[in-house]
């Protein structure tokens, strides 16, 4: 199937859904000529636990994979720690093991194999004399305002702005250049990050890559009210009971279509993933399911999202129903990633140690709202929450830091 | 007569004629221990051709070395280029070769074992994993205000600031803990970068250091009017008839003391080398003599340079005949630095590679009144101007900057 596809039926794939592409007729030129796949990375900075608004970019680059392009997913530990000491140092290398293996299971989970997806930790390649002269190159054009303003939606903007803020940008510029890709894609957030690699690679000498945005989609949770409340976000380890409690406390106001995190849910990751299948079975999908009881009306099913966005709209579709399918599909989604996780004693372990438990419950998360990090294409619900604890003071010697960071190692 | 000096004389000679001494006390510990030397660094930027204010410096550096200091001369290449590009990087690999070499020769004219002398380019350990970690590290804490402040004095400050000189006052801390030294040695113009270090080092868990401090002396040429003027620079290479001409044409008022960059180069060069000869020949020295014609009063000798101030001051002695004696010094001083040039082929070779001649006469100066880099002591003599072709774009490659830099030799 995905062998067959023209390189128009590739390009439209690739760039289904975006919300921008910059760069379109690079990609089309390597699509096209057919000597190589194209290469794309996503970079992401192994924060916070990851939760189930992962499955946006998860979706995207399924759908990368899916027409060939070869996918490079980049485990930015050294942008968490610069990010203000989002991770800390002493937590960012079992981050790094935790998340590889979530954005693996979760697209095995959306039924695409991942052979031809790398993992490459930033720390492998990032402190080289070759990426490090780089950055001081870099940074002998790069002016502070305009380093600044690449970083304003994605970097924390604190009162008294850090440094490492403003060399975030152009490592995320330079990585084009050592992840050898030719497009680097990303939620819209990202959009400056990319305009500023856009303009300084070539003052290197390196080409102007490619840039994909997502858009950003409304977390599951839906308004703001609740963006700060930690239970409001489904993490991908959580049980089917616990998933049906959080989307029932989901903010999803009757007939109201803006803003709905659950139904975005449906939009942006349960058609695509539909559409996936149904090309890689060759048969076509029921489409969205509720099995909604028979004094409700019976089962109903949605072909198009569109069809379901106007049912839901005219309120021939209660919020109560539309929760109860998209309740079912998210634990179809989480089952297999738990049934990896079950299985897998190691990473158990790193679950312990990348995310510890204090006296038998998680560390109380910060309720002050936070700047997303680089997870494109997410929303609320994709936002980091950093405990008081994780923002301590980084001391200790560089040899503990190099090791905590498992440097050159991926 | 160095190995018989007291913890007291050497702390004496050591910070004799300082503006300003940060943690005095524990170079006192360290030498009053007597366990091993005191480890001090002086960091210079390879910019434009060394003159004669380099002698400022170069005579703390030859008292430091008599009072058994274990000296070592950082070759700042990375600093140079990240200095708003003072050193093309094309240029900078041959700077640091030519600047070692002068170094050397400045201090065996001063008389002093070069020994003990160690030097450093900062490229060989600035762009290894563990120093780019603490980069990071240290970009994770420091803001940019502070880092802006820190360099203020010392980073040419340009309209729309570059990201480099915000690394600047950082990579100049990390040396401090890489170079492995107790002390840095600076012009009071390095203050801010000094007190920045003190600040930061121990936040990553590095002991703070001791700070020297040279008051900044005025340049030979004097007043601001003539500093803009390439030709007032007397270059370690110039010969006895150009230092003549240089010195006849510089800004020298008749009994005005305050501002007379003559006078200063005897209080802060002359005396002190006279008192270097007298130490270590045991014998007292004429002092600063002067070759004065019968018919304006005869030879004349100043056992004090508050003796010659004095005389100056009054107008007994003229501005022509107090520069006469220091032509005639300088002439002395640069004879064997000049002599060690002649007879150094590949010495030569590298000045026409570090400082190239086009169309048969040297790049024009730009006339801009420019900031000073990493030179303490300086003033405006030690002041380094920056051609306009100079100041391009640094393009090519990666591989082409670090083949410039000659990463990891010294």
């Amino acid at each position: 199937m995905a062998a067959q596809m023209t390189p128009d039926e590739k390009y439209t794939l690739i760039t289904r859904g975006l919300q921008e592409v910059l760069g379109g007729d690079q990609i089309k030129a390597i699509l096209e000529a057919n000597e190589r796949p194209l290469k794309l990375y996503w970079g992401t900075a192994p924060t916070g636990r990851p939760h189930c608004g992962y499955f946006v970019p998860m979706v995207k680059l399924a759908e990368f994979l899916r027409a060939d392009v070869e996918v490079t997913v980049l485990l930015a530990d050294i942008h968490a720690f610069l990010d203000n000491l989002k991770a800390p140092i002493e937590l960012v290398k079992h981050r790094v093991e935790f998340y590889s293996r979530v954005v693996r299971t979760m697209l095995e989970s959306l039924g695409v194999s991942t052979e031809k997806l790398r993992f490459v930790t930033g720390s492998s390649y990032q402190l080289t004399p070759e990426y490090s002269m780089d950055t001081y190159r870099l940074a002998a054009h790069v002016t502070e305002h305009d380093a600044k303003k690449a970083g304003a939606e994605v970097v924390k903007q604190v009162d008294s702005a850090l440094l490492s803020g403003l060399l975030y940008p152009g490592m995320q510029a330079l990585d084009e250049e050592y992840l050898g890709c030719d497009a680097q894609f990303g939620g819209v957030d990202q959009r400056k990050i990319f305009t500023f690699a856009e303009k300084y690679m070539p003052t290197l000498g390196y080409k102007k890559r490619a840039h994909l945005m997502n858009p950003m989609v409304p977390g599951l949770a839906g308004g703001k009210m609740s963006s700060s409340d930690p239970n409001s976000k489904i993490d991908v380890l959580d049980d089917a009971k616990t998933v049906k409690k959080k989307i029932g406390a989901a903010f999803c106001a009757p007939g109201e279509v803006e803003g709905n995190g659950v139904l975005a849910f449906v939009k942006n990751v349960l058609f695509p993933v539909y559409a996936l299948r149904s090309q890689s079975s060759g048969e076509s999908q029921e489409g969205f399911y509720i099995n909604r009881p028979e004094q409700y009306g019976g089962p109903i099913s949605f072909r198009t999202y569109e069809a379901l966005e106007e049912a839901y709209a005219s309120q021939s579709l209660t919020p109560m129903d539309l929760k109860s399918g998209v309740t079912d599909e998210i634990n179809k989604l989480l089952k297999p990633i738990q049934e990896f996780y079950v299985a897998d004693k190691e990473w158990q372990e790193i679950a312990e140690r990348a995310y510890p438990v204090e006296g038998g419950k998680a560390k109380k998360e910060k309720k002050k709202k936070d700047k997303g990090s680089r997870y494109p294409g997410g929303g609320a619900e994709m936002k980091v929450e950093q405990t008081e604890e994780e923002k301590k003071e980084v001391g200790g010697s560089v040899e503990e830091a190099m090791g905590q960071l498992k440097v050159g190692q991926q």
